[in-house]
């Protein structure tokens, strides 16, 4: 196939709330260099590049990060930045998205995926990909990439896939394979049961398809969403584009592609890979994924530690001090400073809460 | 007696390394908000003023120090600030001012205490002051107050009375003593039987006696270090005081006034004191005199708490949140940062002694 029509579509609207107090409103973990050499976005993009051309890559958005995107990936054109008005989910993103491209390339293949993720073996991710536009082109199918899962992980949702046949035998290296179901988030004895069926692996968010496909999809099982798309598209390259948009994304009702598509959609298709694959979701993830010394601390920046074992401390310039600390997280930055017991790193969100109620934005 | 020849010293030499990152060399423990309503040394000098105008205090400190003291403590006059080339420990400090006293006032009474302590019961901090100048006056009485022990502490020096007649029985209530002997800081199991014992209490640091008096027990004592003190005395008011304080304190050999006199001298009488009395001498040590909320938290500046217990944390600006924290202090400066387990406090000299061996000044 041609690399030509192979499109990647960014999806980098989140706030990522879960990283506080690194990730903020205005400086979100997409635009954070959280792992890896640079930013989330910037790692994001260089391993697509050997498959893409930043001419190819559209990054869909909120208004208040465009400036940051420009910044970080000045290699993608401006017009390839798209603001969403509101976050919609990833439904309408993805639509939107569809819809901008099919104008560009009637023959558009579009690889779909989140902003914010890390990923070990790159090489593999590559292939994988390439894979999964084949089956996208010729099969016109919905592709998704399902992770292997490793552990009985609670904060991602799973995809089963079917002993059915997949139409795609010519493919088959025993990683193709017919969706039968995605499931949300489980518990932790529904995440242990997923683990050992052997047929539930992680939903990686990343999705490949044609953009008329996906399109026909939406409008046979989201038909006002399409509607909605449709007003949109049409409004396009017009002087009162934004305004439509925005009255537009008003009216939609905030679905995912997965809830939306996925579930009622035929020709699902999922890959599993074992590239190593994480959504960097939280601090504990974070540390789990860094590398430690030898007394199992990973510490970043100005940190002096006495007795302390099996911590993550990030200093944002100022000298850390830690003794006798044992499984802990410490994140400074400039205005907050955040001390975590390991494992509970979810609570995070706690915080960010307190901070909404409280109306403290200098700190969201 | 009369107040009028009363006199304060306030050691005030020192610069607490073990409230780092709090304290440092520019702003030593004693001119820091740590407990109570003003600095260490203006509550030293609020509890004082009641038995002694601040004409009659004088600060023995270093020159670094000599602005801090000006700004602090305006209502103490120019003069009686009185600058250190070097710190030679307690025995020439405390000669330096008793001759500086006696030739302004040869019937003067010293009280010489360490301008960073802190005491509960004021009230009886002063009667017991009242008391001791008493003995100092009447009776030409080396005096020191000792705490009635209420812990095993191994963080202080020990006196162990006599059942001797003390000579002043006229004075008896029970806690007018003979001194034995001045112990060292013990360790754990000495710290336990000195506490059973019934006869040792801590050594506060605190002396009372007539400036003549202290001066005779250098001569008999410390004769080379009383001819030292002499040399500088017979400079004062000649226009070479300074260079003359300088070369004979680089002569000076370090002697605390225990070692160097009271353990030799004769009329040593301890006041046994029970006003609630700490030297504040580590992290752990201000959070076990502080006030603590339900939660066991002493939480002082912009904190939010998840989960946390028996924390004692302290902002100074930046906001903290602490998840999951059990038993752990925190202390925020703009440059540097403690995180510590409870009870390991006295390791913060670990730090200062590596930013020391890496010559990190501007953290020290």
């Amino acid at each position: 196939m041609n690399n030509a029509s192979i499109y990647a579509i960014i999806m980098a609207g989140g706030v990522g709330t879960r990283l506080w107090p690194r990730s903020r409103e205005a400086s979100p973990k997409q635009l954070l260099h959280i792992m890896g050499e640079g930013t989330m976005i910037q790692n994001t993009v260089a391993r697509l590049q050997p498959l893409i051309p930043p001419e190819q890559m559209m990054i869909v958005t909120n208004a208040s990060q465009i400036d940051g995107f420009r910044e970080q990936i000045p290699a993608i054109p401006e017009e390839n930045l798209i603001a969403e008005p509101f976050g919609r989910n990833t439904a309408p993103c993805i639509g939107l998205a569809a819809t901008t491209l099919l104008q560009r390339d009637p023959n558009a293949v579009m690889v779909v995926l989140p902003a914010d993720h890390w990923i070990e073996n790159v090489r593999e991710f590559q292939n994988r990909i390439r894979l999964a536009c084949e089956i996208a082109e010729e099969k016109r199918g919905l592709v998704t990439l399902g992770i292997t899962p490793t552990r009985p992980e609670t904060g991602y949702g799973y995809i089963q896939w079917s002993e059915r046949k997949t139409g795609v035998e010519e493919y088959f290296d025993k990683s193709v394979r017919v969706v039968r179901t995605f499931a949300e988030k489980p518990d932790l004895p529904t995440a242990h049961r997923f683990l050992q069926s052997g047929d539930f692996l992680w939903n990686s968010g990343m999705f490949i398809w044609r953009a008329d496909v996906i399109l026909e999809n939406f409008q046979q099982h989201l038909p006002d969403l399409h509607e909605q798309i449709c007003t949109i598209s049409d409004a396009q390259g017009q002087t009162n584009y934004s305004a439509v948009l925005e009255k537009t994304y008003k009216q939609m009702t905030p679905i995912s592609i997965d809830y939306g598509v996925m579930e009622k959609a035929k020709n699902v298709y999922v890959l599993e890979c074992e590239f190593g694959w994480s959504d960097v979701g939280s601090w504990d993830e974070t540390f789990r994924l860094s590398r430690k010394d030898s007394e199992g601390n990973a510490l970043m920046g100005d940190v002096v530690t006495i007795n302390t074992n099996d911590c993550f401390i990030r200093s944002d310039g100022r000298m850390i001090a830690a003794i006798g600390m044992e499984n802990v997280i410490i994140i400074d930055t400039p205005d907050a400073l955040l001390v975590c017991k390991g494992g509970e790193s979810q609570q995070v969100q706690k915080v960010v809460d307190y901070l909404r109620r409280k109306k403290i934005s200098n700190l969201l």
